[in-house]
């Protein structure tokens, strides 16, 4: 009964019952009833209670995190008297962005057609490559236009669906954007949606280690850094998402790692948390003494999630054939002079070196490697990830601005909505 | 009786003469004897005359180009009474390096000990990388100290050998320095001495595509470049040593090539006479446009021997994955401020491409390989390279600055005595 809503191709609860004269029978999983869920129930309460009167449905609560998949899947809900919350792109950013640069819209979400879903944003993930897809001009991916919702990454939950691919209560990753709801189709390259499963990691992590920051970090420092058993590794940003799991990968598989943060805090949570070996804070010591002192046999593997003075202070440091892997430069983000190119960068000449760029996207179909493994060590409890999650939707601006200011300890995560 | 002299472990003819009364049996092989050869044998001739007037010693000339290896190399003669003519580092240069950088010294040599030769140089090679080593400051190589004759790269005759390893009459390629002669032991790791062939080709040409340039060009494209039949490659320097063997090598692999030089005369010798399909002429018009024009599908290899705007107008071309070998930054070597890092550099995560450097020195090894291949399209006629030789030991300081104003045209070579 539950699947033949979407065979029958009918758009919801409401426009079924009005259409067939039969028994709709409406599942809501427990977590979605509370209190997102409930409230987006709420708007049909009154409609399912003459429903279920007149004997034409049946309501029944089940807990999510215990029926198998695919069986809490069936509440398809109108669309169109849900309203969504939007940041839009109003301007491009001088340098750093500002409140203006912003659009706040609230608009009526539409019918869901054939083969789409909705999603209710739950977590957002901020990330200083945000700051790029702001700026015009060619790059990995188009920039955000004028007008169009800024571009995210998040974790929601299918809160109505038409596509086969996904059931109402599913928790996906995917390209949701800085809103309340995403709506789509459910195979859109854009959304690039796939479920993540909350019993094996906290829905923040997906956006961590078990996300874009760590498939960057595992990919970029196994794929690109090719570190060794021995080596030495260095990586800036070190208590930053990406960082973090950089050094702890590399502790994995045998390398000494020294991180590079910001202030005490951030180099004892390196340190006495993550385990890397040492951590230079580039706020009170110099850059250039402390990887003298912490990396006696010099930098094998440097991972730069920085770029500017601090890059070039590593290459000065860098052993033969050594591999620097440019996967980020938040130093330069917000410039509004060009960016400051290594003026050491012929280092890679006098030691043979190489400084090689990532782009995670390239790494998706072997994205299920890295999560395997890591989550591996994380039920082992030799890896760890922490999250710094910012409330509401409305935080959007500010708590992007953290990110440069270097605010933000641990993966930066919006949450706009419950679980 | 030629070997006995060595066996016998005397240091020079005269000495071995008045040491015992045996006939001495000298060969001199014709090409040694005129007219550098001659000039030294004519300190002797006296002293030859005189051993022959007694019996004690024959003199024979043979032509040394006809002779089977080995049987030429019984000239040994005393160094002691040749005066050496050498450039020295007096100062390290501020910017251009200035005549009162250079220490001009005439002094006697020492006698040859156990194991060493004596090599008069012929050609010498004149090229960027030496003002690399006039800085102070670890590198990949040490800093010529002040006092010390420059380092260079050259081509010379052996004209007294006591060790197994040279004869008498063999060209030998090595670390000369910016000298009339080098002298000491066969197997310097300094001087890092090896045979020539002349027959095999013009003993320039050994300064050229079959020495370090050509090494440098070879390996630093095939080995970094990593080029693929069909993908577009750049190079710089196009005309110079470096960039006119890797165009040709490219050209040879299947590759579209595209050379950048300054000038008309320039951009048409690298089109017309080795044959690469379109050069920019950098002085004359926009690199980015003719980019635009020349490379349709991109830039896939850059090998880059300037650094300095031309990199970073490279860099905004650039394919995915491309790999650009940075071979050098002639523009940037004569700075006083510090070297202009490439701006554009965060190309390289955008494009996921590689940027890394070469050193000729590490594929020692395989020189054979790539001397066996070029040669074969020199003698094929397939393959160019041109010499831009200029005369005189005393041209030295003068000439290495055409190198950094652009003025030669093709390797440049620095003459210093007669083949």
């Amino acid at each position: 009964m539950a699947r033949l809503l979407q065979r029958k191709k009918s758009s919801s609860v409401k426009k079924y019952a009005q259409e067939k004269s039969t028994t709709v029978r409406v599942i809501i999983c427990r977590d979605f009833a509370k209190p997102a869920g409930a409230r987006l129930v709420g708007f049909f309460g009154w409609f399912l209670m003459i429903l279920i009167t007149l004997g034409r449905a049946t309501c029944k609560i089940k807990n999510a995190t215990a029926h198998p998949q695919g069986e809490c899947m069936t509440t398809n809900l109108s669309t169109t008297q849900l309203i969504n919350q939007q940041f839009r792109l109003a301007a491009r950013p001088q340098g750093m962005p500002k409140d203006s640069d912003w659009q706040f819209t609230e608009v009526p979400l539409t019918e869901l057609n054939d083969g789409e879903i909705l999603v209710e944003t739950i977590y957002l993930s901020l990330d200083p490559a945000m700051r790029g897809w702001m700026n015009d001009g060619k790059s990995y991916i188009r920039p955000v236009g004028i007008g169009e919702v800024m571009r995210a990454g998040g974790i929601g939950k299918v809160i109505a669906s038409k596509s086969p691919r996904f059931a109402v209560g599913d928790y996906v990753s995917g390209g949701t954007g800085v809103q309340k709801y995403w709506q789509g189709a459910a195979d859109d390259k854009h959304g690039g949606f796939y479920k993540v499963d909350p019993r094996l990691a906290p829905l923040p992590k997906y956006l961590n280690a078990l996300g874009m920051p760590g498939m960057t970090a595992y990919f970029g420092l196994l794929d690109v850094g090719l570190p060794k058993a021995g080596e030495t590794v260095v990586v800036s940003g070190a208590a930053g998402a990406v960082g973090m799991t950089v050094g702890q990968v590399a502790k994995h598989k045998g390398c000494r790692v020294v991180g590079i943060a910001g202030g005490p805090d951030k180099c004892d949570f390196v340190v006495k948390e993550l385990g890397f070996d040492a951590c230079i804070d580039y706020k009170n010591q110099s850059v250039k003494d402390g990887l003298k002192e912490h990396c006696p046999k010099g930098v094998d593997v440097y991972f730069d999630n920085v770029g500017g003075d601090i890059l070039d202070t590593v290459l000065t440091r860098i052993n033969m054939k050594a591999r620097i892997v440019i996967c980020g430069a938040i130093s330069q983000y917000n410039n509004t002079e060009p960016v400051k190119g290594p003026s050491n960068y012929l280092s890679l000449l006098v030691n043979r070196a190489r400084m090689e760029g990532i782009v995670v996207f390239d790494y998706a179909p072997r994205y299920g490697e890295a999560v395997a493994e890591m989550a591996k060590w994380m039920q082992e409890g030799s890896f760890k990830s922490r999250e710094d999650i910012v409330q509401g939707l409305q935080a959007f601006p500010q708590s992007l601005l953290m990110l440069f200011e270097g605010k933000n300890f641990g993966k930066l995560v919006l949450q706009v909505g419950q679980e």
